[in-house]
């Protein structure tokens, strides 16, 4: 017989929030990644191509932190047509001493979004120029509006843009978040038109075509492309990658086959085995990061099991905190 | 909001049971991976050195079956001293078409020993001789007592002999078989008499050095190994492997790197890419089973992700007939 705790999403919205205290915990978690002994495996990803159906698997164990998550991730892309969202899943806390389960963490993807958020703050950040005050957002999506969210932690964001390829989607959410974030923010048709004199851009899209060009960027501009987390998807025209001054992965293993250098790589515009920073390698000091007003900085980030492990273990103390959930036995 | 069914343990032992239509429902699982567009991708493994734990994640989507299981299987190997035990874990089933959670089965790794156990079953029916009575077990723990109770599900099974590291234990599971299952069952202290005269030799041990060496084999016999789950894992004698007339792989791309023809291949008697029959195509019809009285045959079993998901529908589909389990919204 063992007990465990679950937390529903209902819990999960009420403990863990897109603020600070979560930024800091994906911040610690790229940085165990470069500077302890973290085991992560390859992602485990299963294709269900007849109901256009994904699901990922993701894990980490970070030495000193007593537990780690293994994510369920499903995508399932025709359920809008039956009215369900299509992305969904849930996170298994286990003891890393016993294996024991502690928790299941029932959040319909809800920690996924805010882990996902947060490291859209790391990298801002750490890449983007102190004084960014102009936010680009590509996509219309739920993580359109929490990048912008986690931009406005880091950085003295008055102004954001919204682009995406349904105008219509991106006039409502620069609507809502008007009203939501009171700053200025519009929608806009063209993409090139978003870009120009913005401070930061990042993509939140599902797209497998880019939808950002080289030659629309400027200098001193922070590029963060979070959308690309499979192979066939692709935000970043590749001659971004050889046009920034510096490219930082969340994981280089993963970047390379899942993340927006895989495409450059496909490209031949960069060499399979090129080494690049990490994230991590930057928060340690043992990377640069930006170096000057002019840099053109990106970060491709593809989402990493430390994340889930550091946000899943944040979710289980807040809600021993905060006497938050339900004990089942087994 | 998502409706799910947790299912414990309890439960779970109540409405599947090790009998003829679990070892059906593996049965056609294997079959289904011969004959069906299955997606099944490499196992993810997670290593905590320093606790000596590991964990193994494995799915299988099969086309056809309405819902496809994520197993978690947590292996501490220290647990024991904290009055653990060393192995745990879960299932969750999620529908094929919409990768919403349907169930949490949180079996403690009953459903594992379950879908295990009959795959020895499975193994026997389409490899041992039809009038094997004798087996000799590796082991004492509980796949042990398990495989032998598959065996008799299968084959009229009247002797059983127990061989293990620890006699005490061989001793102490033959006394309490003999009382259970009302045949003949002794405790070995001596691997080569165990084996002499047995029709089926069943490997169920943790073991990293070989515990069955060639030289102990009989023409007729069939030796299932289900042992070995990983690299270091090895309890056949590579030569066995050359000895025998046949051997069947559950997975030939798991047994290559996790199974006895991994040590065989290390061992250079075997070449990497050498080809050999699975399961599924056994029971397909598609390569022949045992062809003599005299072939001496061999079944390695590393376990594959379409038992879970064949094994989770199974406990699903029972659950709802017999109104157990408890709802939850999230």
């Amino acid at each position: 017989m063992s007990r465990m705790m679950i937390l529903t999403e209902a819990d999960l919205r009420v403990i863990v929030r897109l603020d600070l205290e979560a930024v800091a915990c994906v911040e610690n978690a790229f940085l165990a990644l470069e500077t302890k002994k973290v085991a992560m495996p390859p992602i485990l990803r299963l294709d269900i191509p007849e109901h256009r159906g994904e699901v990922d698997v993701k894990t980490a164990y970070v030495p000193g932190i007593d537990g780690f998550a293994i994510k369920i991730s499903p995508g399932f892309f025709d359920n809008p047509k039956l009215g369900l969202p299509s992305v969904n899943g849930m996170m298994v806390l286990l003891s890393a001493k016993t294996g024991l389960i502690e928790a299941l963490l029932l959040d319909n993807g809800y920690l996924t979004d805010m882990r996902t958020a947060a490291a859209g703050a790391v990298a801002a950040k750490y890449l983007a120029r102190n004084d960014a005050t102009i936010a680009a957002i590509f996509g219309a999506g739920m993580q359109a509006r929490l990048q912008l969210e986690a931009l406005m932690l880091v950085r003295p964001i008055r102004e954001a843009r919204i682009w995406a390829r349904n105008v219509a989607k991106a006039e409502a959410l620069a609507q809502a978040l008007r009203a939501e974030l009171g700053i200025d923010v519009r929608a806009f048709a063209d993409g090139v038109q978003a870009v120009a004199g913005a401070d930061i851009i990042v993509t939140t899209t599902p797209s497998e075509i880019p939808i950002l060009h080289a030659k629309w960027l400027e200098a001193g501009q922070h590029v963060t492309a979070m959308g690309s987390d499979a192979e066939h998807k692709n935000e970043i025209d590749p001659a971004v990658l050889q046009r920034a001054t510096l490219y930082v992965a969340d994981r280089l293993g993963q970047t390379r086959v899942l993340g927006e250098l895989h495409h450059a790589i496909k490209a031949g515009l960069i060499d399979a085995e090129a080494g690049f920073a990490e994230l991590g390698q930057v928060i340690a000091g043992k990377s640069a990061g930006r170096q000057s007003r002019q840099d053109i900085t990106i970060c491709d980030l593809t989402g990493t099991g430390v994340q889930d492990t550091a946000i899943a273990t944040l979710a289980r103390d807040h809600a021993a905190n905060a006497g938050v959930g339900t004990n089942f036995d087994s």
